[in-house]
C-alpha cells in the first residue's frame, strides 16, 4: 500500500521553495477592498494553468443586492472580481469547496510595521505582510494541497472547487455571490487563521447603531435637562445584562475556554456637541455575537426586548425609547454537527501529520462558512495557518512551517473525503 | 420735593419708539464672535453724542494674552473692539460701572426661527433675534437709564462707566481688557438676562476634558480587552458623587430653591473608532461650577483628587488614569454680600417701579461680574430683563416692557448710588 503521506510531504517539500515565492507575490498584491482585480487575474490563470474549470466575474445585479444577506458598504465590484476554479472529479465522491477570501483589511499606519506592509519578507521562518495571516497563507495551503494531489498523479472522485472570493472583510458578500452563482458542495473548509485549531461552530454577528435621547439644557442648571450621556449608562448597563443571559444559557463545551462566547460589544459611543450644554443625544455603535444555533432575528427581537424593557424602570425610556438600527457589516453564525464525517477525517489527517490531537473549539468571530452553511447547505468548517492575535494590527505575518503543515492535511483530508482513483 | 420717578417714567415713555428702534438696530447687527466691529463703532458714536468720554479699542498685547484669567478661542480682536464710554460725575460720589456685552452666539439653523434671527421683529411686546435677550435689551436698559437722567437735567456726582464688550460668550477676554486698561468703579451693574431677579452671587464654571483609557480588542474577543466606554462609566459616576459632595456643601440661603447649585456638566462624550473592536480611548468634556466665594484652584483640586480615588477600587485606573485637562472657556464666580449697599439701593428701587420686592437669587452661570469682583475690586452685581430660557436658543426674544422697566430702576439706581445735582 502507498503512503501518500509520505508521497505528499516529500512533494511539498519540493514545491515549498516556489510557493513560498507565490505567497510573497500574493501579499505585494495590496488587495484590499476595490483593488483585488490583480491578484484575481493572476489565481485565474493559475487555476487554468493547473487545468481547472476557471469562473472570473464581477458581481452585482438585483438578486445579490437585494438579498437579505447582502452587506457591503458599495454596490459596484469592478474593481473586485470573484474566482472560482472547479477541478472536476472522476465522479461518485463527495465535492468540496475550499473557499477563501483575497481581500485584505488596510495597513493602517506604515510607521507601525516594522516590515513595509506589502513586502512579504520573510524573518525566522515567517512571512510579514497585511494579508499573510488573513488569509493569504491559508488560500496558499488549499491551492498547494491541489497542486500536490496533481502532481502525485492522483485523481479525486469528488470535484474540488476553489473558491478565492472577495469582500469578506466587510460582511461576505463575493461568497454570497458565488453560492448565488450556483456554487454549492458536499462540504467546505475555509483556511481563516484558526492556528491550526478546527472550528465546526462559528459565533455570527450584526453591528447595530443605538440612539439615545435626552433633553439640552444649560449645564449651570442641568437639572433642567436630560443627559442622554447618563441615560447611556443605563443602556450600557442593559446591553451587559443582556449580554450575560445570553452567555448564561450557552452549554456547548465548544465554548468552555471562552469567558464570554458570544459578546456584545460597544465599540463607538458620540454624543452633545458642548462641555456646557447637557447632552440631547448619545449614539452607541456596536458588534452583537450571534450563536452558532441561533437564528439572526431570534438575537435581533432579544436587543429590542431589552431595549424596551428600559422603559419598565425609567418613565423617560417609555417616552423616549432608545432608537435601534441594524447596520453595516453582519456575518452569518455557522454550525456543523462535531459528528459531521468531515470532522473526523480532518481530525484524523491532523493527528497522523502533527502527531497531537487537533483543538477543537467554537471561532469568537464570524466567516464567510454561516453563509455557505446556512444559505448553501454546504456545512463549512474552519481550519487554517495563523492567529487571529496578529490580523488587522501592524506586523502581520504567518508562519511558513504551518501554511505547509496545513497543505499536508488539507491534501489527504481530500483524498479522504472526495475518494480517489490513481493513474 | 421732585417725584423723580415719576419723571423718569415719563421720560422713558417719550423716548420709548426711539429706544426700541434702536434695539432693533442692534438686534439686526449679526455681532457675533469676530464680528462685533460695525456695532460698537455705532455704540461709541452714541456715546459721543451723549458727551461722554469715550474709548474705543481692540484689545491685545503680552499682559492681556498672558493673563491667567483670560481664555479665547482666539487671540487677534480686530474685528472686536471694546468701547467704554465716561459720563463723568461732578465729584464726591461713588462710581459704577454698567457693564454687558455685544458678541451674541451664532443664531444656528435659521428653519428653527419662526422671525429671522437678524429681524429684530416685534410681535406682543416681544422683541425676536438673537442677542436681544442675551444681552443686548439689557444694555439698552443701561445705555437709557444713562440718557433719560442726563435730558433730565440732572448731574450725578459719581462717574458712570458704560462698558459694551467683546468675547462674554467664550469666557471674558472683553471684560478683562477692560480692567486691565485701568477701569474700575465702586460697583458694578450688569444686566444680563436674569428675569430682574438680583444675582448678588454668580456661579463661576471651568471646561475641562477628561481622557479615559482601555485597551483595544476584536469584540468577539472583548474580554482581551478593557473597553474604555465601560471604564467612562465609573469615570461618569465619580464626577456625579463628586458633584453631590460639593453641593452637600452649600448651605448659602440664595441656593436653597436649586437642585444642584453648583452643578458638574459632562457635555461631550466621544469614543472608539470600530462597532467590533473594544473602544480604547474615551474623550469626555464637561462645566464644573465653581461656588461663588470658591478659588477655582480649589475646585480643580477636588476634580484632581476625584479622579485619583478611581485607582482605590480599580487597579486599571492606578495604571492608566484618568487624563485631565482644562481648556476652554472659563467664568470666574463673583461673590457681593447681600449687605452691600448697592442691594440696598436695587431693592429699594425695584420695590418703587414695580410694587413688588425684588427676589434675589445666586445665578447659575458665570458672567463677566466674577472678573469686575475679583479683579478690579468693583463688586458686580447682575440684574436685567430677559430670562435665559430663551437665551442661546432658537427664537430668542426679550420682553419690551421689562427691558423700560429695568431702565427705570437703573436710572433711580443711580441716583441713589452716584449722588446727584440737579441744574
Amino acid at each position: 500500500m502507498t503512503n501518500w503521506q509520505a508521497l505528499i510531504r516529500e512533494q511539498i517539500e519540493k514545491e515549498r521553495a516556489a510557493a513560498t515565492q507565490l505567497l510573497q507575490e500574493w501579499v505585494r498584491e495590496p488587495s484590499v477592498q476595490g483593488e483585488e482585480r490583480s491578484i484575481q487575474e493572476k489565481i485565474a490563470q493559475r487555476l487554468h494553468a493547473m487545468g481547472m474549470e476557471v469562473d472570473l466575474w464581477v458581481m452585482g445585479g438585483e438578486e445579490l443586492l437585494k438579498h437579505p444577506y447582502f452587506v457591503s458598504p458599495r454596490s459596484e465590484f469592478s474593481g473586485s472580481p470573484n474566482v472560482v476554479g472547479v477541478w472536476k472529479g472522476t465522479g461518485g465522491g463527495r465535492s468540496i469547496i475550499l473557499n477563501g477570501h483575497v481581500d485584505v483589511v488596510p495597513a493602517g499606519d506604515p510607521a507601525q510595521w516594522s516590515h513595509d506592509p506589502f513586502s512579504g519578507e520573510i524573518e525566522e521562518g515567517k512571512l510579514y505582510g497585511r494579508g499573510s495571516t488573513d488569509m493569504k497563507g491559508g488560500n496558499l495551503s488549499s491551492l498547494l494541497a491541489i497542486q500536490v494531489l496533481q502532481a502525485l498523479g492522483i485523481r479525486l472522485k469528488g470535484d474540488v472547487i476553489f473558491q478565492s472570493v472577495v469582500e469578506e472583510e466587510s460582511g461576505g458578500a463575493g461568497t454570497l455571490a458565488a453560492i448565488l452563482r450556483g456554487y454549492k458542495a458536499d462540504a467546505a473548509l475555509i483556511p481563516e487563521p484558526t492556528n491550526m485549531k478546527i472550528f465546526p461552530k462559528q459565533q455570527g454577528s450584526m453591528w447595530f447603531r443605538l440612539t439615545v435621547k435626552g433633553r439640552s439644557a444649560h449645564g449651570g442648571t442641568r437639572y433642567e435637562g436630560v443627559s442622554a450621556i447618563e441615560k447611556s449608562m443605563q443602556v450600557v448597563t442593559a446591553i451587559s445584562k443582556l449580554e450575560k443571559e445570553r452567555n448564561d444559557r450557552i452549554v456547548d463545551p465548544l465554548y468552555a475556554k471562552l469567558p464570554i462566547p458570544i459578546p456584545i460589544n460597544l465599540g463607538v459611543i458620540e454624543g452633545g456637541k458642548w462641555p456646557s450644554s447637557v447632552a440631547d443625544l448619545v449614539k452607541l455603535e456596536g458588534r452583537m455575537g450571534v450563536a452558532p444555533g441561533e437564528k439572526m432575528e431570534a438575537a435581533k427581537r432579544e436587543m429590542e426586548e431589552a431595549l424596551a424593557a428600559l422603559a419598565h424602570d425609567d418613565p423617560w425610556f417609555a417616552e423616549h425609547p432608545v432608537e435601534l438600527e441594524w447596520f453595516g457589516a453582519r456575518w452569518v453564525p455557522g454550525d456543523v454537527g462535531e459528528d459531521h464525517p468531515l470532522m473526523e477525517i480532518l481530525q484524523d489527517q491532523f493527528l497522523k501529520v502533527t502527531g497531537e490531537r487537533a483543538v477543537v473549539e467554537a471561532s469568537p468571530w464570524g466567516t464567510d462558512g454561516g453563509l455557505l452553511t446556512t444559505l448553501a447547505d454546504t456545512p463549512a468548517i474552519i481550519v487554517g495557518p495563523g492567529t487571529t492575535a496578529v490580523a488587522h494590527y501592524p506586523n502581520e505575518s504567518v508562519e511558513l512551517d504551518e501554511v505547509f503543515r496545513c497543505a499536508e492535511i488539507f491534501a489527504l483530508t481530500l483524498m479522504e473525503w472526495c475518494g480517489y482513483e490513481t493513474k
